[in-house]
Protein backbone atom coordinates (compact mmCIF):
# COMPACT_ATOMS: atom_id res chain seq x y z
CA UNK A 1 0.00 0.00 0.00
CA UNK A 2 1.65 2.89 -1.11
CA UNK A 3 1.89 6.21 0.82
CA UNK A 4 -0.37 8.29 -2.02
CA UNK A 5 -3.17 5.82 -1.05
CA UNK A 6 -3.00 6.09 2.07
CA UNK A 7 -3.37 9.72 2.45
CA UNK A 8 -6.62 9.12 -0.12
CA UNK A 9 -7.84 6.77 2.86
CA UNK A 10 -11.80 8.38 3.76
CA UNK A 11 -14.20 6.98 6.02
CA UNK A 12 -16.05 5.74 3.00
CA UNK A 13 -13.31 2.98 1.89
CA UNK A 14 -12.65 2.54 5.35
CA UNK A 15 -16.20 1.59 6.53
CA UNK A 16 -16.06 -0.76 3.45
CA UNK A 17 -13.08 -2.52 4.61
CA UNK A 18 -14.30 -2.38 8.10
CA UNK A 19 -17.45 -4.66 6.76
CA UNK A 20 -15.92 -7.27 5.41
CA UNK A 21 -13.75 -7.74 7.82
CA UNK A 22 -16.80 -7.82 10.68
CA UNK A 23 -18.64 -10.18 8.14
CA UNK A 24 -15.52 -12.59 8.00
CA UNK A 25 -14.41 -12.51 11.49
CA UNK A 26 -17.46 -11.51 13.42
CA UNK A 27 -18.09 -8.45 14.85
CA UNK A 28 -17.37 -9.57 18.49
CA UNK A 29 -14.10 -11.60 17.08
CA UNK A 30 -12.88 -7.83 15.38
CA UNK A 31 -10.26 -5.63 17.27
CA UNK A 32 -9.56 -2.41 16.18
CA UNK A 33 -5.99 -4.46 15.50
CA UNK A 34 -7.59 -6.57 12.96
CA UNK A 35 -9.35 -3.53 11.69
CA UNK A 36 -5.95 -1.24 11.28
CA UNK A 37 -4.20 -4.35 9.28
CA UNK A 38 -7.11 -5.07 7.32
CA UNK A 39 -7.07 -0.95 6.75
CA UNK A 40 -3.40 -1.05 6.28
CA UNK A 41 -3.28 2.61 8.53
CA UNK A 42 -2.19 2.75 11.66
CA UNK A 43 -5.04 2.40 14.95
CA UNK A 44 -4.49 6.09 15.48
CA UNK A 45 -5.59 7.24 11.81
CA UNK A 46 -8.58 5.14 12.34
CA UNK A 47 -9.67 6.88 15.42
CA UNK A 48 -8.54 10.00 13.45
CA UNK A 49 -11.88 8.98 11.29
CA UNK A 50 -14.42 7.02 13.82
CA UNK A 51 -14.77 7.16 17.51
CA UNK A 52 -14.10 2.99 17.74
CA UNK A 53 -15.21 -0.41 16.22
CA UNK A 54 -18.57 0.57 17.21
CA UNK A 55 -19.27 3.59 15.32
CA UNK A 56 -17.96 1.80 12.26
CA UNK A 57 -21.22 -0.93 12.91
CA UNK A 58 -23.50 1.97 13.13
CA UNK A 59 -22.48 3.55 10.25
CA UNK A 60 -22.70 0.36 8.02
CA UNK A 61 -26.15 -1.34 9.69
CA UNK A 62 -26.90 2.54 8.73
CA UNK A 63 -26.21 1.68 5.48
CA UNK A 64 -28.25 -1.06 4.99
CA UNK A 65 -30.91 -0.07 7.20
CA UNK A 66 -31.75 3.47 4.95
CA UNK A 67 -31.73 1.84 1.90
CA UNK A 68 -34.44 -0.76 3.31
CA UNK A 69 -36.67 2.26 5.00
CA UNK A 70 -36.03 3.98 1.58
CA UNK A 71 -37.79 1.75 -0.53
CA UNK A 72 -41.25 1.83 1.86
CA UNK A 73 -41.19 5.65 0.80
CA UNK A 74 -40.75 5.08 -3.48
CA UNK A 75 -44.41 5.62 -4.73
CA UNK A 76 -44.98 2.02 -5.93
CA UNK A 77 -44.66 1.56 -2.28
CA UNK A 78 -47.19 3.87 -1.34
CA UNK A 79 -49.60 4.16 -4.39
CA UNK A 80 -52.16 1.56 -5.51
CA UNK A 81 -53.82 -1.67 -3.70
CA UNK A 82 -51.53 -3.28 -0.70
CA UNK A 83 -50.70 -6.02 -2.72
CA UNK A 84 -48.98 -4.21 -5.83
CA UNK A 85 -47.09 -2.42 -2.96
CA UNK A 86 -46.13 -5.26 -1.40
CA UNK A 87 -44.48 -6.68 -4.50
CA UNK A 88 -42.71 -3.86 -5.09
CA UNK A 89 -41.49 -3.97 -1.80
CA UNK A 90 -40.38 -7.47 -1.89
CA UNK A 91 -38.38 -6.47 -5.50
CA UNK A 92 -36.73 -4.08 -4.22
CA UNK A 93 -35.71 -5.41 -1.12
CA UNK A 94 -33.88 -8.07 -3.05
CA UNK A 95 -32.30 -5.34 -5.64
CA UNK A 96 -31.46 -2.99 -2.08
CA UNK A 97 -30.40 -6.62 -0.58
CA UNK A 98 -27.74 -7.85 -3.42
CA UNK A 99 -26.57 -3.69 -4.11
CA UNK A 100 -25.55 -3.30 -0.34
CA UNK A 101 -24.54 -7.27 -0.13
CA UNK A 102 -22.00 -6.51 2.47
CA UNK A 103 -24.10 -4.05 4.95
CA UNK A 104 -27.04 -5.79 4.85
CA UNK A 105 -25.04 -9.25 5.35
CA UNK A 106 -23.95 -7.33 8.45
CA UNK A 107 -26.87 -6.05 9.39
CA UNK A 108 -28.67 -9.72 9.13
CA UNK A 109 -25.63 -11.34 11.66
CA UNK A 110 -25.88 -8.32 14.69
CA UNK A 111 -27.04 -9.84 17.80
CA UNK A 112 -27.13 -7.60 20.47
CA UNK A 113 -24.83 -7.80 22.63
CA UNK A 114 -23.68 -3.65 22.13
CA UNK A 115 -26.38 -0.99 22.32
CA UNK A 116 -24.99 -0.31 18.62
CA UNK A 117 -26.64 -3.72 18.00
CA UNK A 118 -30.07 -3.86 20.39
CA UNK A 119 -30.79 -0.70 18.24
CA UNK A 120 -30.32 -2.32 14.99
CA UNK A 121 -32.06 -5.24 15.67
CA UNK A 122 -35.00 -2.57 17.18
CA UNK A 123 -35.20 -0.93 13.43
CA UNK A 124 -34.88 -4.68 11.76
CA UNK A 125 -38.03 -5.38 13.70
CA UNK A 126 -39.35 -1.95 12.94
CA UNK A 127 -38.97 -2.71 9.26
CA UNK A 128 -40.63 -6.32 8.89
CA UNK A 129 -43.96 -4.77 10.93
CA UNK A 130 -44.16 -2.54 8.33
CA UNK A 131 -43.80 -5.26 5.78
CA UNK A 132 -46.28 -7.22 7.49
CA UNK A 133 -48.51 -4.41 8.07
CA UNK A 134 -48.73 -4.31 4.32
CA UNK A 135 -49.16 -8.15 3.83
CA UNK A 136 -51.77 -7.92 6.43
CA UNK A 137 -53.89 -4.90 4.66
CA UNK A 138 -53.59 -7.03 1.03
CA UNK A 139 -54.98 -10.04 2.84
CA UNK A 140 -58.17 -7.57 4.09
CA UNK A 141 -58.42 -6.83 0.74
CA UNK A 142 -59.06 -10.42 -0.12
CA UNK A 143 -56.02 -9.73 -2.51
CA UNK A 144 -53.75 -12.59 -0.92
CA UNK A 145 -54.79 -16.04 0.31
CA UNK A 146 -56.40 -16.58 3.64
CA UNK A 147 -55.23 -20.10 4.46
CA UNK A 148 -51.58 -18.77 5.00
CA UNK A 149 -51.35 -16.93 8.97
CA UNK A 150 -49.71 -13.18 8.15
CA UNK A 151 -47.06 -13.50 10.53
CA UNK A 152 -46.18 -17.30 9.03
CA UNK A 153 -46.05 -15.94 5.65
CA UNK A 154 -44.02 -12.99 6.35
CA UNK A 155 -41.11 -15.32 8.43
CA UNK A 156 -41.15 -17.15 5.15
CA UNK A 157 -40.85 -14.73 2.50
CA UNK A 158 -38.04 -12.53 4.77
CA UNK A 159 -36.48 -16.39 4.94
CA UNK A 160 -36.28 -16.44 0.92
CA UNK A 161 -35.32 -13.04 0.72
CA UNK A 162 -32.63 -12.63 3.48
CA UNK A 163 -31.28 -16.33 2.34
CA UNK A 164 -29.90 -14.37 -1.17
CA UNK A 165 -26.71 -12.93 1.53
CA UNK A 166 -25.79 -16.54 1.30
CA UNK A 167 -25.17 -17.86 -1.62
CA UNK A 168 -24.95 -14.80 -4.16
CA UNK A 169 -21.71 -13.52 -5.28
CA UNK A 170 -21.26 -10.73 -7.64
CA UNK A 171 -18.36 -11.86 -8.93
CA UNK A 172 -20.10 -15.09 -10.03
CA UNK A 173 -21.67 -13.72 -13.66
CA UNK A 174 -24.92 -15.10 -12.20
CA UNK A 175 -28.20 -13.72 -12.15
CA UNK A 176 -28.25 -9.91 -11.84
CA UNK A 177 -29.90 -7.90 -8.71
CA UNK A 178 -33.29 -7.33 -11.00
CA UNK A 179 -33.22 -10.90 -12.20
CA UNK A 180 -33.27 -12.44 -8.53
CA UNK A 181 -35.69 -9.75 -7.75
CA UNK A 182 -37.51 -11.26 -10.62
CA UNK A 183 -37.32 -14.00 -9.67
CA UNK A 184 -38.31 -14.23 -6.07
CA UNK A 185 -41.19 -12.15 -6.76
CA UNK A 186 -42.89 -14.27 -9.07
CA UNK A 187 -42.58 -17.10 -6.77
CA UNK A 188 -43.74 -15.19 -3.85
CA UNK A 189 -46.60 -13.92 -5.51
CA UNK A 190 -47.33 -16.93 -8.50
CA UNK A 191 -45.91 -19.64 -6.97
CA UNK A 192 -43.81 -22.31 -8.99
CA UNK A 193 -46.73 -24.48 -10.04
CA UNK A 194 -47.60 -23.31 -13.85
CA UNK A 195 -51.28 -22.15 -13.57
CA UNK B 1 -27.43 -33.89 38.80
CA UNK B 2 -27.84 -37.00 40.77
CA UNK B 3 -25.28 -40.28 40.49
CA UNK B 4 -28.28 -42.23 39.14
CA UNK B 5 -28.70 -39.86 36.41
CA UNK B 6 -25.38 -40.15 35.30
CA UNK B 7 -25.47 -43.77 35.35
CA UNK B 8 -28.19 -43.59 32.70
CA UNK B 9 -26.37 -41.55 30.59
CA UNK B 10 -26.41 -42.95 27.31
CA UNK B 11 -24.76 -41.89 23.55
CA UNK B 12 -28.25 -40.61 22.64
CA UNK B 13 -28.33 -37.96 26.22
CA UNK B 14 -24.59 -37.45 25.19
CA UNK B 15 -25.41 -36.30 21.81
CA UNK B 16 -28.49 -34.25 22.52
CA UNK B 17 -26.57 -32.60 25.06
CA UNK B 18 -23.30 -31.65 22.50
CA UNK B 19 -25.77 -30.57 19.84
CA UNK B 20 -26.91 -28.22 21.81
CA UNK B 21 -23.75 -27.41 22.92
CA UNK B 22 -21.81 -27.12 19.18
CA UNK B 23 -24.82 -24.75 18.29
CA UNK B 24 -24.50 -22.15 21.00
CA UNK B 25 -20.93 -22.20 21.01
CA UNK B 26 -20.39 -23.14 17.08
CA UNK B 27 -18.60 -26.16 16.46
CA UNK B 28 -15.02 -24.58 16.20
CA UNK B 29 -15.70 -23.06 19.73
CA UNK B 30 -16.48 -26.17 21.61
CA UNK B 31 -14.01 -27.89 23.85
CA UNK B 32 -14.34 -31.35 25.34
CA UNK B 33 -14.30 -29.66 28.63
CA UNK B 34 -17.61 -27.94 27.19
CA UNK B 35 -18.85 -30.83 26.47
CA UNK B 36 -18.02 -32.47 30.12
CA UNK B 37 -19.43 -29.56 31.66
CA UNK B 38 -22.54 -29.20 29.80
CA UNK B 39 -23.25 -32.64 30.28
CA UNK B 40 -22.17 -32.84 34.04
CA UNK B 41 -19.77 -36.09 33.14
CA UNK B 42 -16.16 -36.60 32.88
CA UNK B 43 -13.99 -36.16 29.98
CA UNK B 44 -13.81 -39.36 30.61
CA UNK B 45 -16.72 -40.77 30.90
CA UNK B 46 -17.53 -39.09 27.33
CA UNK B 47 -14.19 -40.90 25.86
CA UNK B 48 -16.07 -44.21 26.81
CA UNK B 49 -19.07 -43.21 24.35
CA UNK B 50 -17.26 -41.96 21.83
CA UNK B 51 -14.02 -40.56 20.37
CA UNK B 52 -13.85 -37.39 20.47
CA UNK B 53 -15.99 -34.30 19.59
CA UNK B 54 -16.14 -35.29 16.13
CA UNK B 55 -17.31 -38.85 16.21
CA UNK B 56 -20.24 -36.23 18.07
CA UNK B 57 -20.40 -33.92 15.49
CA UNK B 58 -20.73 -37.42 12.67
CA UNK B 59 -23.45 -38.50 14.48
CA UNK B 60 -25.65 -35.55 15.01
CA UNK B 61 -25.23 -34.70 11.51
CA UNK B 62 -26.16 -38.17 10.25
CA UNK B 63 -28.80 -38.54 12.13
CA UNK B 64 -30.19 -34.91 10.25
CA UNK B 65 -28.64 -36.31 6.85
CA UNK B 66 -30.51 -39.64 7.34
CA UNK B 67 -33.89 -37.76 8.61
CA UNK B 68 -33.52 -35.76 4.92
CA UNK B 69 -32.75 -38.26 2.45
CA UNK B 70 -34.89 -40.81 4.00
CA UNK B 71 -37.96 -38.58 2.70
CA UNK B 72 -36.42 -39.36 -0.85
CA UNK B 73 -37.43 -42.83 -0.88
CA UNK B 74 -41.02 -41.92 0.44
CA UNK B 75 -43.48 -43.02 -1.49
CA UNK B 76 -44.82 -39.55 -2.48
CA UNK B 77 -41.18 -38.76 -3.60
CA UNK B 78 -41.04 -41.89 -6.03
CA UNK B 79 -44.52 -42.18 -7.64
CA UNK B 80 -46.65 -39.58 -9.92
CA UNK B 81 -45.59 -36.61 -11.48
CA UNK B 82 -42.58 -34.68 -10.62
CA UNK B 83 -43.96 -31.64 -9.35
CA UNK B 84 -45.97 -33.38 -6.93
CA UNK B 85 -43.27 -35.50 -6.15
CA UNK B 86 -41.58 -31.94 -5.46
CA UNK B 87 -44.43 -31.12 -3.60
CA UNK B 88 -44.24 -33.97 -1.15
CA UNK B 89 -40.58 -33.17 -0.99
CA UNK B 90 -40.95 -29.59 0.39
CA UNK B 91 -43.43 -30.51 3.01
CA UNK B 92 -41.57 -33.38 4.44
CA UNK B 93 -38.38 -31.37 4.29
CA UNK B 94 -39.87 -29.14 6.51
CA UNK B 95 -41.41 -31.54 8.96
CA UNK B 96 -38.24 -33.15 9.30
CA UNK B 97 -36.53 -29.84 9.90
CA UNK B 98 -38.72 -29.52 12.68
CA UNK B 99 -38.73 -32.81 14.20
CA UNK B 100 -34.96 -32.38 14.41
CA UNK B 101 -34.56 -29.06 14.73
CA UNK B 102 -31.24 -28.78 16.52
CA UNK B 103 -29.50 -31.29 14.27
CA UNK B 104 -30.36 -29.58 11.09
CA UNK B 105 -29.56 -26.41 12.81
CA UNK B 106 -26.64 -28.25 13.14
CA UNK B 107 -26.02 -29.48 9.48
CA UNK B 108 -26.86 -25.97 8.34
CA UNK B 109 -24.08 -24.24 10.20
CA UNK B 110 -21.26 -26.87 9.17
CA UNK B 111 -18.54 -24.88 7.68
CA UNK B 112 -15.93 -27.36 6.38
CA UNK B 113 -12.29 -26.98 8.51
CA UNK B 114 -12.48 -30.92 9.32
CA UNK B 115 -13.02 -34.28 7.62
CA UNK B 116 -16.17 -34.74 8.96
CA UNK B 117 -17.68 -31.24 8.15
CA UNK B 118 -16.76 -31.52 4.46
CA UNK B 119 -18.50 -34.90 4.19
CA UNK B 120 -21.23 -33.51 5.53
CA UNK B 121 -21.55 -30.46 3.11
CA UNK B 122 -20.63 -32.90 0.42
CA UNK B 123 -23.85 -35.14 1.36
CA UNK B 124 -25.87 -31.86 1.51
CA UNK B 125 -25.14 -30.91 -1.56
CA UNK B 126 -26.00 -34.36 -2.75
CA UNK B 127 -29.35 -34.45 -1.65
CA UNK B 128 -29.99 -30.39 -2.68
CA UNK B 129 -29.01 -31.79 -5.96
CA UNK B 130 -31.69 -34.25 -6.14
CA UNK B 131 -34.30 -31.92 -5.41
CA UNK B 132 -33.03 -29.81 -8.11
CA UNK B 133 -33.41 -32.73 -10.70
CA UNK B 134 -36.58 -33.12 -9.62
CA UNK B 135 -37.38 -29.64 -9.98
CA UNK B 136 -35.60 -29.76 -14.07
CA UNK B 137 -37.57 -32.89 -14.29
CA UNK B 138 -41.09 -30.81 -13.12
CA UNK B 139 -40.00 -27.63 -15.29
CA UNK B 140 -39.71 -30.20 -18.78
CA UNK B 141 -43.17 -31.55 -17.38
CA UNK B 142 -44.40 -28.09 -18.43
CA UNK B 143 -45.76 -28.25 -14.51
CA UNK B 144 -43.78 -25.47 -13.13
CA UNK B 145 -43.10 -21.80 -14.40
CA UNK B 146 -40.32 -21.41 -17.39
CA UNK B 147 -39.56 -18.42 -16.60
CA UNK B 148 -37.55 -18.58 -12.82
CA UNK B 149 -34.11 -20.72 -13.57
CA UNK B 150 -34.47 -23.92 -11.98
CA UNK B 151 -30.83 -23.33 -10.11
CA UNK B 152 -31.98 -20.03 -9.04
CA UNK B 153 -35.67 -21.52 -7.63
CA UNK B 154 -34.04 -24.23 -5.72
CA UNK B 155 -31.45 -21.80 -3.64
CA UNK B 156 -34.62 -19.70 -2.89
CA UNK B 157 -37.11 -22.15 -1.92
CA UNK B 158 -34.22 -24.17 0.38
CA UNK B 159 -33.49 -19.78 1.52
CA UNK B 160 -37.12 -20.48 2.68
CA UNK B 161 -37.13 -24.03 3.90
CA UNK B 162 -33.89 -23.33 5.69
CA UNK B 163 -34.30 -20.40 7.56
CA UNK B 164 -36.88 -21.85 9.80
CA UNK B 165 -34.41 -22.97 12.05
CA UNK B 166 -33.87 -19.11 12.43
CA UNK B 167 -37.28 -18.57 14.13
CA UNK B 168 -38.96 -21.68 14.47
CA UNK B 169 -39.31 -22.58 18.30
CA UNK B 170 -40.96 -25.56 19.67
CA UNK B 171 -41.88 -24.50 22.85
CA UNK B 172 -43.33 -21.08 21.63
CA UNK B 173 -46.74 -22.64 21.09
CA UNK B 174 -46.85 -21.76 17.26
CA UNK B 175 -47.55 -23.24 13.91
CA UNK B 176 -47.01 -26.71 14.26
CA UNK B 177 -44.46 -28.78 12.19
CA UNK B 178 -47.34 -29.97 9.86
CA UNK B 179 -48.71 -26.43 9.99
CA UNK B 180 -45.45 -24.61 8.72
CA UNK B 181 -44.99 -27.56 6.12
CA UNK B 182 -48.44 -26.69 4.72
CA UNK B 183 -47.42 -23.28 4.77
CA UNK B 184 -44.59 -23.83 2.75
CA UNK B 185 -45.81 -25.98 0.07
CA UNK B 186 -48.42 -23.04 -0.76
CA UNK B 187 -46.16 -20.51 -0.63
CA UNK B 188 -43.57 -22.15 -2.96
CA UNK B 189 -46.21 -23.72 -5.34
CA UNK B 190 -49.05 -21.51 -5.64
CA UNK B 191 -47.84 -18.13 -4.16
CA UNK B 192 -49.61 -15.64 -1.74
CA UNK B 193 -51.59 -13.96 -4.66
CA UNK B 194 -55.12 -14.73 -4.47
CA UNK B 195 -56.09 -16.47 -8.06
Amino acid sequence: MTTAKRDTYTPETLLSVAVQVFNDRGYDGTSMEHLSKAAGISKSSIYHHVSGKEELLRRAVSRALDGLFAILDEEGACAGRAVDRLEHVVRRMVEVLIAELPYVTLLLRVRGNTATERWALERRRDFDHRVAGLLKAAAADGDVRGDVEVRLATRLVFGMINSIVEWYRPESRGASGPEVADAVARLVFAGLRQA
